[in-house]
């Protein structure tokens, strides 16, 4: 096996390994875990922001946010109203799970219900690190264009949700919903798929419905453990 | 100096080297190189069909493709004129020298005026690794927002020139262009800045007359060399 591709194989299989411990934690703390990809400026924060509107009167949420050097929205997380913590990767285009880890350190997470990971800005890097989060959510923007499913196959083959969002600015740009929504469906037949737009509000309701439902799964789960 | 950091310089090293010889070989050649660097979507393809449909009359251009998986921004390349060759990184997230130094094996770089090398969609691992072009690019659109220089710096850091796409959904979208100018300024006081829409064909002109003076300023050196 080449030298190079050796390591590739060790520095995941080590990632892999605290990814599962940091699963058992969420699992213990019965705490809903959310790890959000998509590139820059698809709407990571503006998702987080609004879900935060919708959710923070009836879930106690903690946001976590990886940035290579800002805390630019750590602090319009903590502002929209979430316990939320930076992680700096110092120029690491992705996040893993010993960053995670550490940054867990810092929470009681028997106090919340719901955990939103916020990763780097990239659709390539992050989708090959699990970080023992329960969903990861991939959020797409119309004005990226319909070809991204086809353009970054690993980060939309390991979708649970796919959040399509700035759809208001659908008028305005040419993007085939049909060619997106196919590219999604050729790779993952079962991610759950939101259109929103986090600007104006629409479709957030089914989204915040989900992350609910979701959450009663995982107390009704507990309860009968 | 701990492994993980050793390795990545022996890799870095390794490139700035195949990096020079491709530079030496563009020199020798007397063509301009353009590195076309943004987040997926930000519109690098569209730029590239704009450029040719502008220059393909005036200049012999050639375009090489980064892509992880497909070759659809090749196919639109070739379809807009230019001589179009593919990359596939096999899931790498970056362009690298010693794959451009590959790639170039298939021109006759003599018979061109410019190469653009369209980098794989990603603001932040391409800018680690030089491929011995003239000029690094970078692409960004408003409905990506204003704080991107804040938040991916390494990349806005090595640009000499910015183009600033999609500028027609200004209306519709908020971004703060003096914050974006300001993010700009504050790491990288030299780079041109080029206002543009490739979806409806504004600002262009500009883009190419730089580059046609750029061609011509290769050429007078040459000539009195």
């Amino acid at each position: 096996m080449p030298n190079r591709i050796k390591i590739i194989k060790n520095i995941l299989e080590s990632n892999d390994t605290i990814a599962a411990k940091n699963k058992d934690r969420f699992l213990t703390a019965n705490i809903l875990t959310l790890n959000l990809i998509a590139s820059p400026g698809a709407g990571k924060t503006s998702l987080v922001e609004q879900t935060l509107k919708f959710l923070s009167n009836k879930l106690r949420i903690a946001v976590i946010n990886g940035d290579i050097s800002t805390s630019l929205d750590t602090e319009r997380a903590a502002k929209a109203g979430a316990s939320a913590l930076q992680i700096n990767t110092g120029g690491e285009c992705h996040l893993d799970a010993l960053m995670l880890q550490k940054a867990l350190d810092n929470f009681n997470l028997g106090d919340f219900d719901l955990l939103i990971v916020e990763n780097v800005g990239n659709l390539v890097c992050p989708s090959s690190f699990d970080l023992g989060t329960q969903f990861t959510v991939v959020v797409a923007s119309v004005p990226e264009g319909d070809d991204k499913p086809y353009k970054y196959p690993g980060t939309y083959l390991n979708a649970d949700v796919v959040i399509l969002n700035k759809i208001d600015l659908s008028p305005y740009v040419p993007f085939d919903k049909g060619n997106f929504y196919n590219g999604v469906r050729l790779l993952n037949s079962a991610a759950k798929i939101f259109e929103v737009s986090c600007l104006h509000g629409d479709g957030l309701q089914y989204w915040c419905a989900w992350i609910t439902s979701q959450i009663e799964l995982l107390q009704q789960n507990r309860y009968h453990q």
